[in-house]
């Protein structure tokens, strides 16, 4: 089941620069887990922003909430999600 | 070269039904026929929405323009285009 | 797996009486059939709007999208769709 | 009497830890409370979002206002609330 | 209870003249009906608009819309509805 | 000459308590005597909001500029004023 | 006391070609009246759009409402008032 | 040549007293110069808000920028410029 | 000097097509006009968007107006107009 | 290919004065290298803004994000990047 997730990232200023390193080596460990365990399947950066527009392919919204709300910057993010389903005129409907 | 691109679908009401179906099956037709030139990557639709996201994956952004400004429902639809580029945190980008 | 769905229904000023006489019963129709099925658990009418606020409980998104795709009023209506899980305070979390 | 609430909950990052557990702690007993109590009827999480969608059951608008303005995460909240009624095509309106 | 209502009227130019005068005078006759009953308490014109601000004074949110649903220019009007509690500045809170 | 106000207040974190007491006791106290002349003639509280709606009767704009900044609270507020006239269905035009 | 005005005009497009002509001669007729007795006291032409910004002094906003809504291109304007005050920082406070 | 400028100021709350004094006096001195120097040919206070609607007649947008770039209160202003021409309706142009 | 124009043109579906030839030949006719005059400076298209993004060089603010306001399309557009002036980091300012 | 792209700059005032003059001065030489390089085509001033509106003449979107993101100001700027392609009634494509 498909979501399209778009996250927007603030850091603060006064981030302390060794709490900063060290959070965002574990939100890339974390974001490439969940891409080789198939959950993220598509992750892109928006042109000009630090942003990020992604596909994930879940079992449940609980599953959804649970990666969003444990990201470690999850709390630096304003996060939009939106629900998706198979496009009549996709590829895969007219094999 | 990516871009996101969100294709929001009004059709009038007093559209003739023949004129519509036909509309309709010529769009159907150019969507398949640019996503198996590998042009227009995904297509999803939006749940809820005559509504769809999509990524093309183009060389120029006169391409792109070329692609949308033809789509047979061009004129009924609202677009929003976000060029992409390649993540830092993207399985892509770290093999 | 729970969606919140609020609807804002306009219906033309110059749909035919008869049309939308039937449009309208077949709407409650279908309404009462997916909120027995327990698809569509809460159905409430917004104070002072032809809108409703909706929480359906479906197995996918894609079964969302299918019921509300071919809801009669569907052409008439702007919808917006809001994941939802269970909140760390609610009673079914705290037995 | 129903109303719907939607909270969005910014909680500052200088909060001291004690103080924010002790208000995190304090606010789940309080949402306890009044789901026990009958007037705070529904309680879900909005996935990837530090927010609920709740629906109240109250006997006047002070009463709410009383409970809302009394919660322990107020001052960090913002709030939008939403007057429903029975919709005339719910099972409840329709035995 | 108290409730602040704001309605935006838009009258489509196609009315038929008969029609819409028939229409006004309803209106008016309702609203005045309305007041004598004591439950919509005050009603203002907004300058350079063709919209009103009310207080509604009514038992539940199901007159209120009851009342609201039932004027005859309803179809053409934006609604906005905020729900008002006693403010402890108030004279009425002061006595 | 009536004028509807809004005023939605936020009060800083680090406000030095003494000096938020003061400040909302005077804030009470100015209202009251604004209510008591006549000049601040409704005034309630927004149900789950800081805020407040308010009717204002005055001589002149410089006459409620002149009490809204100088407001305790001014500072703190985001303010938004409609000026109203007398609606031609309210029961004041229609002895 | 003035009152800052904007008006912005969208004539429908099938407007006859003699009441169009009609109803702008007349517009402008009223426009230059009240110009005249020094209650419009500035009007000016926004580049690039059908809109004009205006200041009116005037007694009361009950006649600021009658002026409005008595102009012949009233149900074609989206209105804005925005009540003004002398600023200290002007000319005419500081003589 | 006309420009519309809309100016809402923000002053944070720690600056410091001899400073925000000297800030304000410079501004007001700057502002009746250039009214004087029949650039800022209007200049009034919004109602209820710290902010301001000005009339510049400048030589060009270059000017203009000048002016507003080097008001001492610029880095704690929002600003607005909507180019104005004359009205064909206004005095001016039907003398 | 230099005013960015962004227009985005919506026009009718029942347009008469023999008229709307008319309009765009007579459109693209005054566009290069003004163009190899040197008035309109750049003409690009909004990639998606029946749009353009335009730098005009004018004497004054209503040498733009009379530009604009005399395209064939003007009745079907929107247009933004933002005033520019040399960056301190343009080349032109860095010799 | 252009991309049409709009920055508005908001520098902390907390900012250390030696910081934020290196700052401005590795911006402006940054700018004048993109500029003289080809790739910064132009560059202007909004009238009252810390902005500026920008042409850039680049070979992919993955060369504008390197660009935008390695910017000195980036972290303290807001970005919005538009597509552009060749429009129909420019000169280019009508020698």
């Amino acid at each position: 089941m498909l979501f399209h997730v778009r996250m927007d990232v603030a850091l603060p200023r006064d981030l302390d620069p060794a709490e900063r390193d060290e959070l965002l080596a574990t939100e890339k460990k974390r974001a490439l887990q969940h891409q080789r365990a198939g959950r993220w399947v598509h992750l892109w950066r928006v042109v000009g922003h630090y942003s990020n527009v992604s596909i994930f392919d879940v079992d449940s919204t609980d599953e959804l909430h649970e990666i969003l709300w444990n990201l470690p910057l999850f709390p630096f993010m304003t996060v939009q999600v939106t629900p998706l389903t198979e496009h009549p005129s996709a590829l895969s409907a007219n094999p």
